[in-house]
Protein backbone atom coordinates (compact mmCIF):
# COMPACT_ATOMS: atom_id res chain seq x y z
CA UNK A 1 0.00 0.00 0.00
CA UNK A 2 1.06 3.53 -0.68
CA UNK A 3 -0.96 6.35 0.19
CA UNK A 4 -0.94 9.97 -2.29
CA UNK A 5 -2.20 12.34 -0.38
CA UNK A 6 -2.56 12.02 3.75
CA UNK A 7 -4.89 14.25 5.34
CA UNK A 8 -4.22 14.13 9.45
CA UNK A 9 -6.97 15.65 11.00
CA UNK A 10 -5.37 17.12 14.18
CA UNK A 11 -1.07 17.18 14.32
CA UNK A 12 -0.73 16.10 17.73
CA UNK A 13 1.51 13.15 19.37
CA UNK A 14 -0.86 10.82 17.79
CA UNK A 15 -1.39 12.63 14.45
CA UNK A 16 2.14 13.36 14.19
CA UNK A 17 3.41 10.45 15.00
CA UNK A 18 1.25 8.42 11.84
CA UNK A 19 3.14 11.08 9.52
CA UNK A 20 6.14 10.81 11.10
CA UNK A 21 6.52 6.95 10.65
CA UNK A 22 4.35 6.57 7.44
CA UNK A 23 7.06 9.22 5.99
CA UNK A 24 9.86 7.33 7.65
CA UNK A 25 8.72 4.28 6.28
CA UNK A 26 8.03 5.68 2.22
CA UNK A 27 4.41 4.86 2.13
CA UNK A 28 3.13 8.20 1.75
CA UNK A 29 3.46 11.07 -1.04
CA UNK A 30 2.23 14.51 -0.12
CA UNK A 31 0.64 15.14 4.18
CA UNK A 32 -1.59 17.61 4.21
CA UNK A 33 -2.33 18.96 8.07
CA UNK A 34 -5.25 20.28 9.72
CA UNK A 35 -5.98 22.15 12.79
CA UNK A 36 -7.03 24.97 14.68
CA UNK A 37 -3.80 26.32 16.28
CA UNK A 38 -1.76 28.13 13.74
CA UNK A 39 1.63 27.90 15.75
CA UNK A 40 1.42 24.18 16.02
CA UNK A 41 0.77 23.92 12.49
CA UNK A 42 3.71 25.95 11.27
CA UNK A 43 5.46 23.92 13.50
CA UNK A 44 4.65 20.84 12.25
CA UNK A 45 5.60 22.52 8.93
CA UNK A 46 9.10 23.39 10.13
CA UNK A 47 9.73 19.85 11.55
CA UNK A 48 8.86 18.37 8.15
CA UNK A 49 6.38 16.09 9.61
CA UNK A 50 3.70 17.91 7.37
CA UNK A 51 4.03 19.04 3.93
CA UNK A 52 1.53 22.45 3.93
CA UNK A 53 -1.37 22.66 5.88
CA UNK A 54 -4.92 24.36 6.22
CA UNK A 55 -7.66 25.45 9.01
CA UNK A 56 -10.35 24.14 6.77
CA UNK A 57 -10.84 19.82 6.84
CA UNK A 58 -13.05 20.55 3.72
CA UNK A 59 -9.87 21.43 2.06
CA UNK A 60 -8.13 19.42 3.83
CA UNK A 61 -9.64 15.68 2.80
CA UNK A 62 -10.08 17.04 -0.94
CA UNK A 63 -8.57 15.09 -3.52
CA UNK A 64 -7.04 12.87 -0.05
CA UNK A 65 -6.78 9.06 -0.32
CA UNK A 66 -5.55 8.48 3.22
CA UNK A 67 -7.60 10.76 5.88
CA UNK A 68 -6.87 10.22 9.77
CA UNK A 69 -8.57 11.62 12.32
CA UNK A 70 -6.66 12.48 15.46
CA UNK A 71 -9.01 15.01 17.20
CA UNK A 72 -10.78 14.82 20.31
CA UNK A 73 -13.95 12.52 20.47
CA UNK A 74 -15.86 15.53 21.18
CA UNK A 75 -15.01 16.95 18.27
CA UNK A 76 -15.81 14.49 15.87
CA UNK A 77 -19.25 14.87 15.11
CA UNK A 78 -18.37 18.71 13.54
CA UNK A 79 -15.30 17.34 11.39
CA UNK A 80 -17.33 14.81 9.85
CA UNK A 81 -19.92 17.50 9.01
CA UNK A 82 -16.84 19.51 7.46
CA UNK A 83 -16.09 16.52 5.03
CA UNK A 84 -19.46 16.25 3.70
CA UNK A 85 -19.62 16.40 -0.10
CA UNK A 86 -15.86 16.91 0.57
CA UNK A 87 -14.16 13.32 0.19
CA UNK A 88 -13.73 11.46 -2.94
CA UNK A 89 -15.66 8.17 -3.27
CA UNK A 90 -12.11 5.99 -2.80
CA UNK A 91 -11.18 7.82 0.17
CA UNK A 92 -10.29 5.79 2.98
CA UNK A 93 -11.42 7.15 6.40
CA UNK A 94 -9.83 5.93 9.83
CA UNK A 95 -9.19 7.78 13.30
CA UNK A 96 -7.55 7.21 16.94
CA UNK A 97 -10.36 7.62 19.26
CA UNK A 98 -10.42 5.83 22.35
CA UNK A 99 -14.37 4.79 22.06
CA UNK A 100 -15.47 3.17 18.66
CA UNK A 101 -19.01 3.42 18.82
CA UNK A 102 -19.25 7.30 19.60
CA UNK A 103 -16.93 7.97 16.40
CA UNK A 104 -19.17 5.33 14.05
CA UNK A 105 -22.18 7.82 15.28
CA UNK A 106 -20.60 10.53 14.84
CA UNK A 107 -19.87 9.45 11.14
CA UNK A 108 -23.34 8.60 11.03
CA UNK A 109 -24.70 11.88 11.63
CA UNK A 110 -22.14 14.15 10.66
CA UNK A 111 -21.30 12.40 7.09
CA UNK A 112 -25.00 11.37 6.72
CA UNK A 113 -23.80 7.66 6.42
CA UNK A 114 -20.96 5.34 6.73
CA UNK A 115 -19.26 4.49 3.88
CA UNK A 116 -17.51 1.97 3.10
CA UNK A 117 -14.11 3.26 3.38
CA UNK A 118 -14.53 3.90 6.55
CA UNK A 119 -12.77 2.44 8.85
CA UNK A 120 -13.22 3.21 12.77
CA UNK A 121 -9.21 2.38 14.75
CA UNK A 122 -7.47 2.90 18.52
CA UNK A 123 -3.81 2.83 18.42
CA UNK A 124 -3.03 1.66 21.61
CA UNK A 125 -0.01 4.16 22.10
CA UNK A 126 0.60 7.39 23.84
CA UNK A 127 2.59 9.50 26.14
CA UNK A 128 1.78 11.78 28.82
CA UNK A 129 2.81 14.90 26.10
CA UNK A 130 0.91 16.51 23.89
CA UNK A 131 1.29 18.50 20.75
CA UNK A 132 3.55 18.40 17.42
CA UNK A 133 6.47 18.51 19.28
CA UNK A 134 5.66 15.30 21.27
CA UNK A 135 5.14 13.16 18.30
CA UNK A 136 7.82 10.56 17.18
CA UNK A 137 8.58 8.24 14.21
CA UNK A 138 8.61 4.98 16.61
CA UNK A 139 5.11 6.01 18.32
CA UNK A 140 3.69 3.19 16.91
CA UNK A 141 6.56 0.21 17.04
CA UNK A 142 5.42 -3.09 18.74
CA UNK A 143 1.77 -0.80 19.92
CA UNK A 144 -1.37 -3.05 18.85
CA UNK A 145 -3.67 -1.20 17.04
CA UNK A 146 -7.63 -2.08 17.03
CA UNK A 147 -10.02 -1.79 14.02
CA UNK A 148 -13.22 -1.79 14.60
CA UNK A 149 -14.93 -2.06 11.21
CA UNK A 150 -18.51 -1.42 11.11
CA UNK A 151 -21.59 -3.58 8.45
CA UNK A 152 -20.62 -1.03 5.77
CA UNK A 153 -16.75 -1.21 5.78
CA UNK A 154 -15.61 -3.12 2.71
CA UNK A 155 -12.60 -5.25 3.26
CA UNK A 156 -10.10 -3.85 0.70
CA UNK A 157 -10.55 -0.63 2.98
CA UNK A 158 -9.86 -2.84 6.44
CA UNK A 159 -6.95 -4.19 4.71
CA UNK A 160 -5.65 -1.25 3.25
CA UNK A 161 -5.79 0.36 6.58
CA UNK A 162 -4.55 -2.58 8.46
CA UNK A 163 -1.42 -2.41 5.76
CA UNK A 164 -0.99 1.01 7.01
CA UNK A 165 -0.63 0.54 10.57
CA UNK A 166 1.84 -2.16 9.78
CA UNK A 167 4.13 -0.56 8.04
CA UNK A 168 4.53 1.67 11.07
CA UNK A 169 5.72 -1.15 12.93
CA UNK A 170 2.11 -1.38 14.75
CA UNK A 171 0.09 -4.98 14.86
CA UNK A 172 -3.53 -4.82 13.87
CA UNK A 173 -5.71 -7.00 15.96
CA UNK A 174 -9.38 -6.61 14.60
CA UNK A 175 -12.89 -6.33 17.06
CA UNK A 176 -16.69 -5.54 17.15
CA UNK A 177 -17.21 -1.00 17.87
CA UNK A 178 -19.00 -2.81 21.13
CA UNK A 179 -16.63 -5.39 22.33
CA UNK A 180 -13.79 -2.70 21.43
CA UNK A 181 -15.74 -0.17 24.25
CA UNK A 182 -15.86 -3.10 26.51
CA UNK A 183 -12.34 -4.16 26.31
CA UNK A 184 -10.87 0.04 26.79
CA UNK A 185 -13.35 0.35 29.39
CA UNK A 186 -12.04 -2.32 31.60
CA UNK A 187 -8.50 -1.94 31.00
CA UNK A 188 -8.17 1.50 30.23
CA UNK A 189 -11.01 4.17 31.12
CA UNK A 190 -12.02 2.23 34.56
CA UNK A 191 -8.28 2.56 35.90
CA UNK A 192 -8.64 6.22 35.15
CA UNK A 193 -11.56 6.56 37.10
CA UNK A 194 -10.13 4.93 40.16
CA UNK A 195 -7.05 7.19 39.80
CA UNK A 196 -8.98 10.43 39.38
CA UNK A 197 -11.22 9.42 42.21
CA UNK A 198 -8.27 8.52 44.66
CA UNK A 199 -6.59 12.11 44.19
CA UNK A 200 -10.21 13.50 44.49
CA UNK A 201 -10.97 11.61 47.82
CA UNK A 202 -7.49 13.01 49.23
CA UNK A 203 -7.79 16.30 48.44
CA UNK A 204 -11.28 16.64 49.81
CA UNK A 205 -9.75 15.82 52.96
CA UNK A 206 -9.11 18.26 56.02
CA UNK A 207 -5.18 17.99 56.23
CA UNK A 208 -4.77 17.25 52.93
CA UNK A 209 -1.28 18.98 52.38
CA UNK A 210 -0.08 16.53 54.90
CA UNK A 211 -1.33 13.68 52.96
CA UNK A 212 0.12 14.33 50.05
CA UNK A 213 3.58 14.86 51.40
CA UNK A 214 3.15 11.06 52.24
CA UNK A 215 2.01 10.15 49.30
CA UNK A 216 4.73 9.48 47.42
CA UNK A 217 6.37 6.11 45.68
CA UNK A 218 4.25 4.06 44.38
CA UNK A 219 1.29 5.81 44.96
CA UNK A 220 3.29 8.79 42.26
CA UNK A 221 3.25 6.60 40.48
CA UNK A 222 -0.36 5.40 40.90
CA UNK A 223 -1.99 8.71 40.61
CA UNK A 224 0.22 9.48 37.63
CA UNK A 225 -2.60 8.74 35.30
CA UNK A 226 -4.58 11.52 37.06
CA UNK A 227 -2.70 14.06 35.15
CA UNK A 228 -3.60 13.33 32.38
CA UNK A 229 -5.81 15.94 30.24
CA UNK A 230 -9.19 16.43 32.11
CA UNK A 231 -10.97 17.30 28.14
CA UNK A 232 -9.86 14.10 26.77
CA UNK A 233 -11.30 12.10 29.50
CA UNK A 234 -14.67 13.87 29.56
CA UNK A 235 -14.86 13.40 25.93
CA UNK A 236 -13.70 9.32 26.64
CA UNK A 237 -16.34 9.37 29.66
CA UNK A 238 -19.35 10.82 27.73
CA UNK A 239 -18.26 8.80 24.77
CA UNK A 240 -18.54 5.56 26.05
CA UNK A 241 -20.58 6.14 29.19
CA UNK A 242 -22.64 2.91 28.51
CA UNK A 243 -19.79 0.36 28.67
CA UNK A 244 -17.96 2.70 31.41
CA UNK A 245 -20.78 2.76 34.06
CA UNK A 246 -21.68 -1.02 33.90
CA UNK A 247 -17.56 -1.32 34.46
CA UNK A 248 -17.59 1.17 37.56
CA UNK A 249 -20.90 -0.07 38.93
CA UNK A 250 -19.19 -4.25 38.86
CA UNK A 251 -16.20 -2.35 40.76
CA UNK A 252 -17.91 -0.44 43.07
CA UNK A 253 -19.77 -3.48 44.07
CA UNK A 254 -16.79 -5.30 44.76
CA UNK A 255 -15.20 -2.31 46.79
CA UNK A 256 -18.14 -2.39 48.76
CA UNK A 257 -17.62 -6.48 49.50
CA UNK A 258 -13.42 -5.45 50.33
CA UNK A 259 -15.12 -2.38 52.68
CA UNK A 260 -17.19 -4.74 54.25
CA UNK A 261 -14.67 -7.41 54.95
CA UNK A 262 -12.01 -5.22 56.28
CA UNK A 263 -14.62 -3.19 58.47
CA UNK A 264 -15.16 -6.91 60.06
CA UNK A 265 -11.45 -7.83 60.17
CA UNK A 266 -12.41 -10.94 58.35
CA UNK A 267 -8.39 -12.16 57.72
CA UNK A 268 -9.55 -15.44 55.90
CA UNK A 269 -11.45 -14.15 53.21
CA UNK A 270 -8.65 -11.32 53.03
CA UNK A 271 -6.33 -13.70 52.44
CA UNK A 272 -7.99 -15.10 49.40
CA UNK A 273 -8.77 -11.81 48.23
CA UNK A 274 -5.72 -10.84 47.83
CA UNK A 275 -4.44 -14.20 46.85
CA UNK A 276 -6.79 -14.23 43.80
CA UNK A 277 -6.10 -11.02 42.57
CA UNK A 278 -2.10 -11.27 42.98
CA UNK A 279 -2.40 -14.51 41.35
CA UNK A 280 -4.65 -13.34 38.22
CA UNK A 281 -2.03 -10.19 38.40
CA UNK A 282 0.93 -12.49 38.31
CA UNK A 283 -0.56 -14.78 35.81
CA UNK A 284 -2.14 -12.66 33.14
CA UNK A 285 0.53 -9.67 33.32
CA UNK A 286 3.78 -11.03 33.57
CA UNK A 287 3.55 -13.89 30.93
CA UNK A 288 1.86 -11.35 28.68
CA UNK A 289 4.66 -10.35 26.48
CA UNK A 290 2.19 -7.55 24.90
CA UNK A 291 2.90 -4.04 23.97
CA UNK A 292 1.76 -1.02 26.42
CA UNK A 293 -0.41 1.67 26.29
CA UNK A 294 -1.33 4.54 28.14
CA UNK A 295 -4.84 5.26 27.57
CA UNK B 1 24.38 6.85 69.76
CA UNK B 2 26.02 4.10 69.69
CA UNK B 3 24.58 0.23 70.24
CA UNK B 4 26.09 -2.18 72.03
CA UNK B 5 23.87 -5.29 71.59
CA UNK B 6 21.21 -4.92 68.36
CA UNK B 7 18.31 -7.37 68.33
CA UNK B 8 16.66 -8.11 64.83
CA UNK B 9 13.85 -9.98 65.01
CA UNK B 10 12.80 -10.74 61.62
CA UNK B 11 15.94 -10.13 59.52
CA UNK B 12 14.15 -9.51 55.90
CA UNK B 13 14.65 -6.66 53.72
CA UNK B 14 13.66 -3.79 56.36
CA UNK B 15 15.41 -5.52 59.37
CA UNK B 16 18.26 -6.99 57.25
CA UNK B 17 18.87 -3.49 56.01
CA UNK B 18 18.40 -1.66 59.27
CA UNK B 19 21.67 -3.81 60.24
CA UNK B 20 23.27 -3.10 57.69
CA UNK B 21 23.25 0.72 57.50
CA UNK B 22 23.87 0.70 61.49
CA UNK B 23 26.85 -1.30 60.67
CA UNK B 24 27.76 0.63 58.31
CA UNK B 25 28.01 3.60 59.98
CA UNK B 26 29.60 2.43 63.01
CA UNK B 27 26.96 2.69 65.19
CA UNK B 28 26.56 -1.08 66.61
CA UNK B 29 28.82 -3.49 68.28
CA UNK B 30 27.24 -6.84 68.03
CA UNK B 31 23.90 -8.15 65.82
CA UNK B 32 21.70 -10.79 66.82
CA UNK B 33 19.08 -12.15 64.51
CA UNK B 34 16.28 -13.80 65.11
CA UNK B 35 13.38 -15.77 63.04
CA UNK B 36 11.81 -18.62 62.04
CA UNK B 37 14.07 -19.97 58.60
CA UNK B 38 17.10 -21.05 59.57
CA UNK B 39 17.98 -21.03 55.75
CA UNK B 40 17.62 -17.25 55.54
CA UNK B 41 19.44 -16.99 59.20
CA UNK B 42 22.18 -18.33 57.64
CA UNK B 43 22.37 -16.39 54.91
CA UNK B 44 22.34 -13.42 56.88
CA UNK B 45 25.04 -14.86 58.78
CA UNK B 46 26.81 -15.41 55.34
CA UNK B 47 26.33 -12.11 53.96
CA UNK B 48 28.18 -10.39 57.58
CA UNK B 49 24.28 -8.77 58.13
CA UNK B 50 24.27 -10.69 61.60
CA UNK B 51 27.30 -12.11 63.59
CA UNK B 52 24.93 -14.96 65.36
CA UNK B 53 21.58 -16.30 65.29
CA UNK B 54 19.27 -18.14 67.46
CA UNK B 55 15.20 -18.98 66.95
CA UNK B 56 13.76 -17.88 70.46
CA UNK B 57 13.16 -14.25 71.12
CA UNK B 58 13.46 -14.39 74.09
CA UNK B 59 17.27 -15.85 74.05
CA UNK B 60 17.45 -12.53 70.89
CA UNK B 61 16.64 -10.02 73.48
CA UNK B 62 18.35 -11.22 76.94
CA UNK B 63 20.79 -8.30 76.96
CA UNK B 64 20.00 -6.32 74.01
CA UNK B 65 19.98 -2.89 74.63
CA UNK B 66 18.17 -2.12 71.10
CA UNK B 67 15.34 -4.42 69.79
CA UNK B 68 13.80 -4.16 66.33
CA UNK B 69 10.54 -5.79 65.35
CA UNK B 70 10.79 -6.24 61.82
CA UNK B 71 8.21 -9.34 61.73
CA UNK B 72 4.44 -9.64 60.41
CA UNK B 73 1.79 -7.61 62.05
CA UNK B 74 0.32 -10.55 62.81
CA UNK B 75 2.99 -11.99 64.59
CA UNK B 76 3.86 -8.53 66.86
CA UNK B 77 1.74 -9.81 69.54
CA UNK B 78 3.56 -13.00 70.40
CA UNK B 79 6.95 -11.55 69.88
CA UNK B 80 6.13 -9.57 72.52
CA UNK B 81 5.05 -11.98 74.88
CA UNK B 82 7.84 -13.88 74.12
CA UNK B 83 10.06 -10.97 75.29
CA UNK B 84 8.21 -10.57 79.15
CA UNK B 85 10.74 -10.70 81.65
CA UNK B 86 13.52 -11.33 79.02
CA UNK B 87 14.23 -7.87 78.41
CA UNK B 88 16.41 -5.60 80.27
CA UNK B 89 15.11 -2.37 81.95
CA UNK B 90 17.29 0.04 79.79
CA UNK B 91 16.45 -1.51 76.73
CA UNK B 92 14.90 0.46 73.72
CA UNK B 93 12.32 -1.22 71.58
CA UNK B 94 11.16 -0.27 68.15
CA UNK B 95 9.65 -1.53 65.11
CA UNK B 96 8.57 -1.60 61.01
CA UNK B 97 4.90 -2.33 61.39
CA UNK B 98 2.69 -0.50 58.78
CA UNK B 99 0.04 0.16 61.04
CA UNK B 100 0.65 1.63 64.42
CA UNK B 101 -2.37 1.38 66.96
CA UNK B 102 -1.97 -2.64 66.69
CA UNK B 103 1.97 -2.93 67.86
CA UNK B 104 1.23 -0.57 70.50
CA UNK B 105 -2.04 -3.26 71.47
CA UNK B 106 0.20 -6.09 70.76
CA UNK B 107 2.90 -4.40 73.21
CA UNK B 108 0.14 -4.00 75.93
CA UNK B 109 -1.23 -7.38 75.42
CA UNK B 110 1.78 -9.03 74.93
CA UNK B 111 4.39 -7.57 77.72
CA UNK B 112 1.26 -6.60 80.26
CA UNK B 113 2.73 -2.82 79.78
CA UNK B 114 3.94 -0.10 77.46
CA UNK B 115 7.96 0.10 78.66
CA UNK B 116 9.26 3.55 78.64
CA UNK B 117 11.73 2.95 76.09
CA UNK B 118 9.07 0.99 73.52
CA UNK B 119 8.98 3.77 70.55
CA UNK B 120 6.63 2.82 68.19
CA UNK B 121 7.64 3.40 64.30
CA UNK B 122 7.02 3.36 60.67
CA UNK B 123 10.20 3.75 58.24
CA UNK B 124 8.55 4.70 54.83
CA UNK B 125 10.86 2.43 52.57
CA UNK B 126 10.66 -0.80 51.35
CA UNK B 127 10.47 -2.84 47.58
CA UNK B 128 8.90 -5.56 46.09
CA UNK B 129 11.17 -7.91 47.30
CA UNK B 130 12.16 -9.91 50.56
CA UNK B 131 14.33 -12.13 52.62
CA UNK B 132 17.88 -11.16 54.00
CA UNK B 133 19.42 -11.15 50.13
CA UNK B 134 16.86 -8.37 49.38
CA UNK B 135 18.37 -6.04 51.70
CA UNK B 136 20.70 -3.37 51.37
CA UNK B 137 22.52 -0.84 53.31
CA UNK B 138 21.37 2.26 51.36
CA UNK B 139 17.22 1.66 51.80
CA UNK B 140 16.77 4.17 54.54
CA UNK B 141 18.76 6.68 52.54
CA UNK B 142 16.49 9.82 52.27
CA UNK B 143 13.26 8.25 53.17
CA UNK B 144 11.42 9.10 55.93
CA UNK B 145 10.63 7.35 59.16
CA UNK B 146 8.00 8.11 61.32
CA UNK B 147 7.94 7.38 64.80
CA UNK B 148 4.59 7.38 67.28
CA UNK B 149 5.28 7.70 70.93
CA UNK B 150 3.01 6.18 73.63
CA UNK B 151 1.60 7.74 76.56
CA UNK B 152 4.30 5.84 78.32
CA UNK B 153 7.23 6.39 75.78
CA UNK B 154 10.39 9.03 77.41
CA UNK B 155 11.74 11.56 75.70
CA UNK B 156 15.23 9.78 75.89
CA UNK B 157 14.18 6.65 74.31
CA UNK B 158 12.49 8.54 71.59
CA UNK B 159 16.04 10.51 70.92
CA UNK B 160 17.80 7.47 70.67
CA UNK B 161 15.81 5.93 68.20
CA UNK B 162 15.41 8.84 65.89
CA UNK B 163 19.45 9.43 66.29
CA UNK B 164 19.64 5.48 65.19
CA UNK B 165 17.36 5.89 61.71
CA UNK B 166 19.06 9.43 61.49
CA UNK B 167 22.56 7.39 61.30
CA UNK B 168 21.00 5.32 58.43
CA UNK B 169 20.56 8.44 56.51
CA UNK B 170 16.28 8.64 57.58
CA UNK B 171 14.44 11.94 57.92
CA UNK B 172 12.42 11.28 61.11
CA UNK B 173 9.12 12.90 61.96
CA UNK B 174 6.57 12.42 65.07
CA UNK B 175 3.31 12.20 65.07
CA UNK B 176 0.16 10.26 67.03
CA UNK B 177 -0.98 6.95 66.53
CA UNK B 178 -3.87 7.52 65.57
CA UNK B 179 -2.74 10.31 63.32
CA UNK B 180 -0.39 7.44 61.46
CA UNK B 181 -2.42 5.04 61.05
CA UNK B 182 -5.31 7.95 59.61
CA UNK B 183 -2.69 9.16 57.16
CA UNK B 184 -1.31 5.41 56.01
CA UNK B 185 -4.98 4.41 55.21
CA UNK B 186 -5.16 7.59 52.79
CA UNK B 187 -1.88 7.48 51.18
CA UNK B 188 -0.46 3.83 51.49
CA UNK B 189 -3.64 1.16 52.38
CA UNK B 190 -6.35 2.67 50.12
CA UNK B 191 -4.32 2.38 46.93
CA UNK B 192 -3.58 -0.91 47.88
CA UNK B 193 -7.63 -1.54 48.09
CA UNK B 194 -7.68 -0.28 45.04
CA UNK B 195 -5.61 -1.97 42.71
CA UNK B 196 -6.60 -5.66 44.59
CA UNK B 197 -10.09 -4.64 43.90
CA UNK B 198 -9.56 -3.62 40.34
CA UNK B 199 -7.70 -7.19 39.66
CA UNK B 200 -10.30 -8.74 41.37
CA UNK B 201 -12.68 -7.15 39.19
CA UNK B 202 -11.05 -7.80 36.22
CA UNK B 203 -10.18 -11.32 36.84
CA UNK B 204 -14.05 -12.33 37.71
CA UNK B 205 -15.37 -10.69 34.22
CA UNK B 206 -15.79 -13.59 31.36
CA UNK B 207 -13.32 -12.41 29.00
CA UNK B 208 -10.72 -12.08 31.76
CA UNK B 209 -7.94 -13.57 29.06
CA UNK B 210 -8.87 -10.84 26.86
CA UNK B 211 -9.09 -8.63 29.43
CA UNK B 212 -5.90 -8.89 30.78
CA UNK B 213 -4.00 -9.43 27.34
CA UNK B 214 -5.01 -5.54 26.10
CA UNK B 215 -4.20 -4.11 30.18
CA UNK B 216 -0.52 -3.07 29.77
CA UNK B 217 1.65 -0.31 30.30
CA UNK B 218 -0.35 2.09 32.25
CA UNK B 219 -2.21 -0.41 33.90
CA UNK B 220 0.93 -2.50 34.30
CA UNK B 221 2.37 -0.26 36.55
CA UNK B 222 -1.22 0.49 38.53
CA UNK B 223 -1.48 -3.16 39.35
CA UNK B 224 1.51 -3.96 39.81
CA UNK B 225 1.23 -3.24 43.83
CA UNK B 226 -1.81 -5.35 43.42
CA UNK B 227 1.29 -8.07 43.57
CA UNK B 228 2.31 -7.48 47.05
CA UNK B 229 2.28 -10.26 49.78
CA UNK B 230 -1.11 -11.03 50.23
CA UNK B 231 -0.47 -12.07 54.15
CA UNK B 232 1.83 -8.95 55.14
CA UNK B 233 -1.51 -6.91 52.95
CA UNK B 234 -4.32 -8.91 54.95
CA UNK B 235 -2.06 -7.69 58.44
CA UNK B 236 -2.05 -4.22 57.33
CA UNK B 237 -6.01 -4.38 56.95
CA UNK B 238 -6.90 -6.11 59.77
CA UNK B 239 -4.84 -4.05 62.06
CA UNK B 240 -5.73 -0.84 61.06
CA UNK B 241 -9.36 -1.71 59.74
CA UNK B 242 -10.97 1.32 61.55
CA UNK B 243 -9.19 3.94 59.67
CA UNK B 244 -8.87 2.03 56.36
CA UNK B 245 -12.39 1.12 56.81
CA UNK B 246 -13.50 4.70 57.07
CA UNK B 247 -11.59 6.02 54.07
CA UNK B 248 -12.57 2.81 52.18
CA UNK B 249 -16.28 4.28 52.69
CA UNK B 250 -15.16 8.35 51.71
CA UNK B 251 -13.63 6.11 48.52
CA UNK B 252 -16.54 4.27 47.25
CA UNK B 253 -18.77 7.38 48.14
CA UNK B 254 -17.05 9.52 45.37
CA UNK B 255 -16.94 6.87 43.18
CA UNK B 256 -20.33 6.40 43.05
CA UNK B 257 -20.87 10.12 42.41
CA UNK B 258 -18.16 9.90 39.60
CA UNK B 259 -20.03 6.69 38.45
CA UNK B 260 -23.66 8.71 38.35
CA UNK B 261 -22.39 11.82 36.77
CA UNK B 262 -20.70 9.34 33.28
CA UNK B 263 -24.17 7.54 33.53
CA UNK B 264 -25.89 10.63 32.86
CA UNK B 265 -23.02 11.71 30.39
CA UNK B 266 -22.72 15.13 32.39
CA UNK B 267 -19.84 16.68 30.51
CA UNK B 268 -19.22 19.69 32.60
CA UNK B 269 -19.24 18.32 35.85
CA UNK B 270 -16.85 15.20 34.87
CA UNK B 271 -14.42 18.36 33.78
CA UNK B 272 -14.90 19.69 36.66
CA UNK B 273 -13.90 16.63 38.55
CA UNK B 274 -11.07 15.91 36.59
CA UNK B 275 -9.39 19.09 36.27
CA UNK B 276 -9.54 19.69 40.18
CA UNK B 277 -7.79 16.34 40.71
CA UNK B 278 -5.48 16.72 38.10
CA UNK B 279 -4.77 19.88 39.68
CA UNK B 280 -4.41 18.55 42.98
CA UNK B 281 -2.33 15.75 41.62
CA UNK B 282 -0.08 17.96 39.79
CA UNK B 283 0.43 20.77 42.96
CA UNK B 284 1.29 18.54 45.73
CA UNK B 285 3.20 15.55 43.41
CA UNK B 286 5.44 17.40 41.30
CA UNK B 287 6.24 19.67 43.63
CA UNK B 288 7.23 16.95 46.74
CA UNK B 289 10.83 16.80 46.95
CA UNK B 290 9.87 13.77 49.35
CA UNK B 291 11.08 10.70 49.50
CA UNK B 292 9.46 7.72 47.78
CA UNK B 293 7.15 4.61 49.34
CA UNK B 294 6.00 1.61 48.44
CA UNK B 295 3.82 0.27 51.29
Amino acid sequence: MSIRRLAVIGVGLIGGSLARALRHAGQVGEIIGCGRSRENLERALELGVIDSFTHQIGEAVSGADMIFLAIPLGAMESAFSEMRGRIGDDALITDGGSAKASVVEACRMGLGRLPPGFVPGHPIAGTEKSGVDASFMELYRGRRVILTPTDATSPEALESVASMWRSCGAEVTCMSVAHHDEVLAATSHLPHMLAFGLVDTLASMDENDEIFRYAAGGFRDFTRIASSNPVMWRDICVANKAALGEMMERYIKDMEVLAETIRRGDGGRLLEIFSRAKAARDRFIDTASDPGSTE
